[in-house]
């Protein structure tokens, strides 16, 4: 749909791209805010329109009014369960098989453990190093904290070979946080159960941004994030997915009252939930879960196998561009070229990209930095246009023109990059 | 103050304790419901009338404009900390040694496992068989998932004996949450301390319904909920507090990226934050924890001193207007009568418990029921006055009297009590 045949891309072009986008209706149901272009979506996902509202009825009635009686009366109680059916869809689950709960660190660390509590006698945990730093601490904790777990990271070459007898867990980010490239879980999860171990895929970068198929995969654990792609808003409660096979199976290391089997006897014993419930421990965060909802709720009826068509395009254009408009400024393309093997963002590395970013998100085209010295660029479908794919380069190429990056206010460091 | 010297209660003397009440004014910050009297602000506190435009700012300003530049420009990576600088002074602790993060089960498995790495070699857990079952549960699980760790719950009274030299760890929550029983944390401290175990205690029914001094009872480690006491909204974060003294000796068994020293240089390799912040694991579920602030924002100025007077004096109304109005109708005291012995709640047990209560609430009398047959009256000074309780005990006596409760429609069972 990009393929311009190699020649340079004009403005009319890239507009004739959004004229007949398939998505282009899902952007007005985000409140987009004016002179930004917002290709961030991998970090915080944008605001839907109908959330205030939403969040607002539920504080001003259900909390404000209902009071305790709303744990029943407005079904708070399955509102876990609820969005966890929401997702499911996304990512090739079956409804029963997803819940929403706690953030990602947390229910990864749930999952990690109840896999290798499955597989006793096995001793290794496989993972990719160059994994999200939370998935390894995470890991690194486990290995800690119980006795003869061994954290194996490797590059993501060689995790086919490292699989071996010894392997309990294999434990990987289905699309790269840092360069976008994207691990076949279908493979992956084949090699890794023909030596016996289980697989834990952590969809933070997939989830809503590509589809995905846990269950035409074989994946047997999973968790993912709901503040990125889903829309959930700022530290949006996590999912996690057991598939149903195993779900009997499953002895929770935090083994909180919401998942028990009858909370409200208030026993002294704890006694696992049926089903997906038992990965439940604290009591679910209310405000964050129905905001999640509402970021949900907009993939109704959206395709996702289209959406990947136009996360894709996006993508090449941003290359295209770059190529177009700065390839003499020193930036080297991190993901990878064919869109195939990338999720939905394209990562650059150049020396000075965390003055380069800073310096495009004072002009209002935000993406962000990642250290050493990636610069991301995610797109989101549901709301990002080709046209923003044009401003941002076009922006981008300004400033190295200009060398406006090189002003030291763009090399101060913030808190959170 | 409620000293009635014996004689019947009259609705006047009741309503001269409101208009001589130095709290009287702080329920005007609460959105209280008409035609509710709420005695259950020790399961979800009332919205205070602040919320809804702080939420409503946040949302559509930090996040639906600033988006991910919130993370620094509205300083929501700071949030957990400033949160807990707020809860602090409640508890008696230093702005720096208390967090929000996370539920309180997740919380209690952190602190339990910190303080059980921090004594090797011994194995006991000592709780209470009474309390709160998320703790027992989250201790269960903690006694599966950990080589050598026992849970050893013993009767609130037989505590002191049951610490020994093998003891690693005393957790209990401060106060009982089904009859309101206090424990005495100094004297308990003092003796978990004096056989060489560390003390973890649960604030749930505490943290701003009376005051307590963590620092002076030299305890150790505590935890608490958001969603009670200190009115942060359903399933608002929980908190969690270290000493000073043991803040560099935690190893965290939740170690995500949050609690890394330099969570943004993103490191393969874990290394915990300074201080209290290695406490964290995933990203800060800002939308809870903004509500949260806006609960403690009242707690600014008030006397928890006068709070905890006026908290027993209705308690002790509630007693006496029960006695004098329902004394024939099978009610025991479950709490203590004494009121120094009693948290900020009065708890009956009735064989028909369930069924009164659910009558009750239909009325808009709402207080819960935890079973097998008690009915918890929990008083927050904040919103509640002495008029609320003559309306809960003479609307009671009107169920007792009219029988009322035996329609049968007052024994089906919700999904939450």
């Amino acid at each position: 749909m990009t393929d311009n045949s190699g020649s340079d891309w004009t403005l009319e072009q890239v507009q004739a791209l959004d004229a007949r986008d398939p998505l282009a209706e899902c952007r007005d149901l985000f409140a987009v805010p004016k002179d930004v272009v917002y290709l961030d979506g991998n970090s915080l996902g944008m605001l839907p329109r109908a959330t205030p509202a939403r969040i607002a009825a539920l504080i001003a009635n259900e909390w404000g009014e209902g009071l305790i009686r709303s744990w029943n009366q407005a079904d708070w109680i399955n509102l876990p369960a609820k969005v966890g059916a929401l997702i499911a869809p996304l990512i090739g689950a079956e409804t029963w098989e997803v819940i929403a709960a706690d953030s990602t660190s947390v229910n990864l660390f749930k999952m990690v453990t109840a896999a290798l509590r499955m597989r006793p006698g096995r001793r290794k945990i496989i993972t990719e190093t160059g994994n999200f730093p939370t998935d390894l601490y995470v890991m690194q904790g486990l290995e800690s904290l119980l006795d003869g777990v061994e954290l194996v990271p490797v590059e993501a070459g060689d995790i086919f070979e490292a699989l071996d007898e010894e392997t309990a867990v294999l434990s990987l980010t289905h699309v790269n946080y840092r360069n976008g490239n994207i691990h076949d879980m279908a493979a992956l999860t084949k090699r890794a159960q023909a030596v016996g171990a289980l697989t834990v895929w952590d969809l933070s970068h997939t989830a809503g941004a590509m589809p995905v198929d846990l269950n035409d995969s074989g994946a047997d654990f999973a968790v993912g994030c709901g503040y990125k792609y889903l829309n959930g808003g700022p530290g949006a409660p996590a999912f996690l997915f057991v598939a149903d096979r195993h779900q009997d199976e499953v002895d929770p290391p935090l083994s909180g009252w919401m998942g028990h089997a009858r909370p409200f006897d208030f026993d002294g014993a704890y006694e696992p939930a049926e089903g997906i419930t038992r990965n439940l421990c604290g009591t679910p965060a209310i405000l964050g879960l129905a905001a999640l909802e509402v970021g949900l709720e907009i993939f109704s009826g959206v395709d996702m196998d289209g959406l990947r068509v136009k996360s894709m395009a996006l993508g090449d254009l941003f290359i295209d561009l770059l190529d177009q408009l700065c390839g003499d400024h020193g930036f080297r393309l991190a993901s990878g070229r064919d869109c195939e093997t990338r999720g939905s963002q394209v990562s650059f590395c150049h020396d000075d990209g965390y003055a380069i970013m800073q310096a495009l998100i004072a002009k209002g085209i935000i993406g962000d930095f990642r250290a050493p010295d990636v610069m991301r660029f995610g797109m989101t479908p549901l709301y990002t246009r080709y046209r923003d794919i044009w401003d941002a380069v076009t922006g981008l190429a300004e400033i190295m023109d200009s060398e406006t990056w090189r002003d030291p206010v763009f090399s101060e460091r913030a808190a959170v990059t």
